[in-house]
């Protein structure tokens, strides 16, 4: 195996963990990639800037913090000279949680819906095929490269290792919590990550955490929780979301029917047709989809470029709250937008949190995200929920309303014709 | 004058001054402009995000800063009762605030260099011209979007109002400090701006610092010094720039020349014609720029495409010190260069810091923008650097290393067959 | 009723709110007088500082806290002209606010326990009593004393006033989490007062919250909860309270007894004698009581000694928790200390948390704080647990372990001639 | 040479530092000493708390913060393996930064100047003499408590261990400038630390600043800069320690005259005598002194007893400036004074700037602390004024001004009697 430590450490400045550090030359190399610079152009948290105006930072700052949080976790083990920590693994460890994202395309969340693409393919198509990283990757040693997307995909022999890139208790998370509330200016993020450092412990091939550090993991907890409901799910988000999904669909149509698009630049033409290549997502960033969103204001369709235009100048749709009873009046709702001229297929969606793409702490799901475990006093592991109220709380919660989204400038046209019930449907405020 | 005071107060959540308060219907409107949106996708410090990761904070939510900072001087005068305060002017103050900067074109230094553009002409233009901007501002009265302009072009007839958003001591910097030392991560810019605000005075047609403020003041000039150094004047950001006006120079050459280019949607031969209209310099952002360099990778043009991809994947050129006496080496290199087959004209670059677009405090200076005026116990008027042995200090140093940006990797592999002299110049390390 | 504005603003810089402003000559006035400067001699936080070494902060920086917190809520409820907020009472708002805990002895709640004083009585004796805090708000008008008394008291005819200052939402906890978090240093004490103050309604008589700022409620009240178990009640700080109450207890018993102290200056025998006059009470703060330990620990009396000498030298008691079956060790454990030489009365203390003088919050209580109210869109009361299950999950927490205090320097020595079963109950480890 | 490893590192909660890390048994032992402990009851900015309400830190949370930053250089040089690092050293270091300050008596500058005590003698006469901070030095070696006193003295002959602990860029000015700065709330002590801790190096015995790290210095220098005058020679500080001084000078004359005080304690009578022993001054802490004060409002001497009021009611002196040409009114206020029945040894105090114990960095001058010196590429030490314009204009400043101090309330009364000269003199305001 052939990684050189650097002549002299690498640094890179950062508002939340106030420097990197980067101390091997695999490391240094894997960043100075095209795959991986490329995920300057990719936005962390997809369309929250629309909410949040400070939230611009991008996949490259977060895949930055991931490998400084893990960096850390792993020289703390170090020092304290834990015996079931496997110090052979620290450079795979550094390269997955560098890694981790480089397969996300541009607003991952919903061009995956509309294409049916998955990130996580992506990152082991680029870790194994004809990519830079894979030389890099490569030049540690013949099976590197498949270390690495092995801990990626969770497959990867020992536990111990993918469970410090992701699980309930992740350098994944750690980095996303603390950046987005910095990026955001909210409050809710800011656990104290040096305390939770400190009380991690390798044990039996897992990670846990050491009893007298409960109240530290029910405050990222907490913290977690406040940034889902405050950030992540925010109705304006939310709402920014249901329009690029519409204008996938909208132009994925058109596309299909063979009209003639006046912007429709490689790579898009293989987007639609799901046959894109390496090189080619490479090309598939969030500047390019902006630009064929404004290049499509200009489009005849008028569905497509009204969504188009109300993406850029962030004329969002609003809502309506849905009730359990309120199933049947979706069909009149439908029936009196076509009526009136609209299309019931964009000009309304319904929206249900339980798509949501992130998820709040539940140890007794199915999911595959290891616990968090407790270690007692007495050396016993215990799922931290059985120990603390507070967790036992929040994983409990179901919340969550469905929502119908609308035009409210269309709508606000043609609603005085509308019918009795569908008229007062819309006059709850969302 | 026409101005609704908004029925509930709306608030930006923003990091650096955490919340942004906006009560007047105007400013609200202006804010849910296409040509204020637009700039969500013009980045606040152009191609610093490739130094500093962070810094992807956009001109919008300066743009925010700065009203909000203009807002909060405002009510600090209004809560005093200053009567050198002309109060019928806030609504004025706090649009010009909101709008000085709708003009930026993308990566605006280095564009406007290329193409002899200049934002305040654009700003001008669009609040004149047709626009939604426009539009706003007439229903306040028939001449308020004149004023506005007025105060932004600095010939409003009160310079005290043109002085709160643009002197030595404005709103502007004001904001952009904080701002730009937020999002880089770098610990400079933080001086107290609550304490500044407390010792502004309207006084006799100008906005004055009250003598104890004066550490105050020299702390804020003593931040800008530290942050042209650190983040505005740092040579990876300086070389980007380079890489930037040799793309725009060599894209706008060939379209000159006729070449047929793979990618060349609207705006872009208006853009290269210097003839944008409003409508088409609205689609002109950063992702359309962005996206022109990565389908530009693929041009046949071998100088166009090595330079998109040095810019995208941050393969930037490195520097040489320039002595003085320097002067005829120059010559040489060039020579040396274009032996070896490389072209003198993109493959190396003059970078000289008096160039800069930023600006340190320098009373004597001719520039327009007005200094820094203490108000003395007596009620006289000094301008600080006379009491301030800091500022002076700051204001005497002309700083800065003329430089010469070259390609490193395409030199190494020529460098063998160069002169001596040329060799041991190059051997100098930046 | 007289109060005159300030000619200019006075102002206090203030680590937690940055600055603190003072508008009126009587709140100036008040800050000066000498009952309101004693409370630069107590500690906020009583013997924390033994635990967490920052935490030196006093009442007076609290006192300040309460009242500029209170300024701010007021001032909001001013600005945005809600019909339901009392106008003419700001004044007394914001004395109540500032006077509030003017009575306060040192180590407040050990001395209150050891001599059966409450400050809450102190408070009103010097607000009604021969004192500066009197004459000066006798000066506004000479019912004012009363009416403020009253505030404090919460006797005072309008509920909306009391619950300002003393409410499960009140300025005084606002302020006190804050501070305690910011001179501890923990991280947990920082949710957004900001948010708190923007969504605060005056509304029939009381102060609710907007439904809309439930998530904001919750956050402050995880807060809370965390600065319970991570501060409050840390076990360091319980066991330095327990050395207090035995100074305390045997000094008086010595005192009772007739014992001849080496120092004991005015106004100690008042205090062991539970006649203090205000004049005397004034000279009762933690410097004095400092240094009666300081000379205490030269005492002839080995058990004071010795307890003042742990006291100022941090030589604490350790704990060994104690189960619901280990009722009948008590006695035995007494026992043995007792035919050890050792005295049960002092070398041994139960701790049980239900003694604890901070709540959490819980609504069901019988106790006199209003509970926290959300105003729903259709303009009903709503006590929070019924829409928060965070809240709901907080309230149930019924945490805290009874835990037996001893030395372990002293038992150390004479552990191998207990019995067994006493040398196995110790064993367990705290 | 005897120093375990503790089994467990040992963690305080820090404000400054977050966390400081105790990892020897010798350094714990060392802060579980009385000595070690009464630091708790030393305030590490005197009277400051006075001018700025946060200011109550104690030298305690100092010392543990000057350790930390001691510790975090020397992990650092071991990181690096920086071969001009003598490794053998580190424990030695790490005890001379946590003990450099244990001598530090009561309002130290004001006592000293005083009794003519110096607290660097108290340090090395504790660590020299009978006490448990000596028993925990003598048990790592029996030269040891030798070594540690010369380090803080200043005499152990490697440098490079001295100017950790003692220079223009030690530990001890790094904590307390970033301590000070959060206590107070101001904003201006806070460098960035990390920063400059990556960019020292120990070279040929003495430690250096790497070049490129010039800007970090310049703004550690501003920082200072600004604390001195915003915080340290703050006017109401200088008033306070006046009145301190003046009290230390009465009690003391009184004492010489055989007055006798209603409370004089030990260590009181030594003190006055100057014959103070270890045992005696560990009881002097600032607890006592201010309960001395209290104590002495009761005093029949009207000089004495109105001091003491002044100073724990913090009614302070006000001041006039006085300059070059006031020598000639000093006589005739002093005149004044004395024919109006007040006493101007009392009742007027010059203050010199120059008196100051707080130095700006003058690198030309005589005193012993290092100079702080660049480490060039060439590998040269090149003293930071000659590079730095910001710091040699720093350097060069000679501010300050002299004042008179006296109590306006007693001039009040006498004013009108006055010759017009002196009138004319007061009505200049301060």
């Amino acid at each position: 195996m052939r990684n050189e430590r650097l002549m002299e450490e690498k640094v890179f400045k950062d508002p939340v963990h106030k420097y990197i550090y980067v101390q091997d030359q695999t490391i240094w190399d894997l960043i100075n990639t095209k795959e991986f610079q490329r995920l300057r152009r990719i936005r962390q948290l997809g369309t929250s800037y629309l909410t949040f105006h400070g939230a611009e930072h991008s996949r490259f700052s977060h895949s930055l913090g991931v490998y400084e949080v893990t960096r850390k976790i792993i020289s703390q083990f170090e020092r304290s000279h834990y015996p079931d920590w496997p110090k052979e693994e620290k450079l795979l460890c550094l390269c997955a949680a560098l890694l981790h994202d480089i397969g996300h395309g541009p607003f991952s969340h919903s061009i995956e819906q509309a294409f049916e693409m998955h990130h996580e393919d992506w990152t082991c198509r680029m870790i194994r095929g004809d990519s830079e990283v894979h030389s890099v990757l490569a030049g540690v040693s013949s099976d590197f490269p498949e270390k690495v997307a092995d801990v990626i995909c969770k497959t990867y022999a020992k536990p111990i290792v993918v469970s410090l890139v992701s699980s309930q208790l992740d350098a994944d998370r750690m980095d996303y919590l603390l950046r987005d509330a910095y990026f955001t200016g909210v409050n809710y993020g800011t656990f104290d990550l040096d305390r939770i450092l400190r009380v991690l412990r390798p044990h039996k091939g897992k990670i846990v955490v050491k009893e007298s550090g409960m109240h530290a993991v029910e405050d990222y907890l907490m913290s977690r929780y406040q940034m889902y409901w405050q950030v992540y799910f925010h109705p304006v988000t939310r709402s920014s979301e249901i329009i690029l999904r519409q204008i996938f669909r909208r132009a994925k149509q058109l596309y299909a029917e063979g009209h003639v698009f006046r912007f429709m630049p490689d790579p898009l033409p293989s987007l639609f047709e799901q046959k894109l290549t390496i090189e080619e997502y490479l090309l598939l960033d969030e500047a390019f989809i902006q630009t064929a969103f404004a290049q499509w204001t200009l489009e005849r369709d008028r569905i497509l470029s009204d969504l188009c235009g109300r993406f850029l100048n962030r004329k969002l749709y609003k809502y309506v709250p849905l009730e359990a009873e309120d199933v049947e009046i979706l069909d009149l709702v439908r029936e009196n937008l076509e009526r009136s001229g609209l299309n019931p297929a964009y000009h309304m969606e319904l929206d249900f949190p339980s798509d949501l793409p992130y998820d709040v702490y539940r140890p007794g799901e199915s999911g595959e995200k290891m616990p968090i475990l407790l270690l007692t006093e007495q050396e016993k592991c215990v799922e931290i929920s059985h120990k603390s109220e507070i967790v036992r709380s929040i994983s409990g919660i179901h919340k969550g309303q469905n929502q119908l989204y609308y035009p409210p400038d269309l709508l606000q046209k043609v609603l005085p014709q509308m019918d009795q019930e569908v008229r007062s449907f819309f006059a709850r405020r969302g």
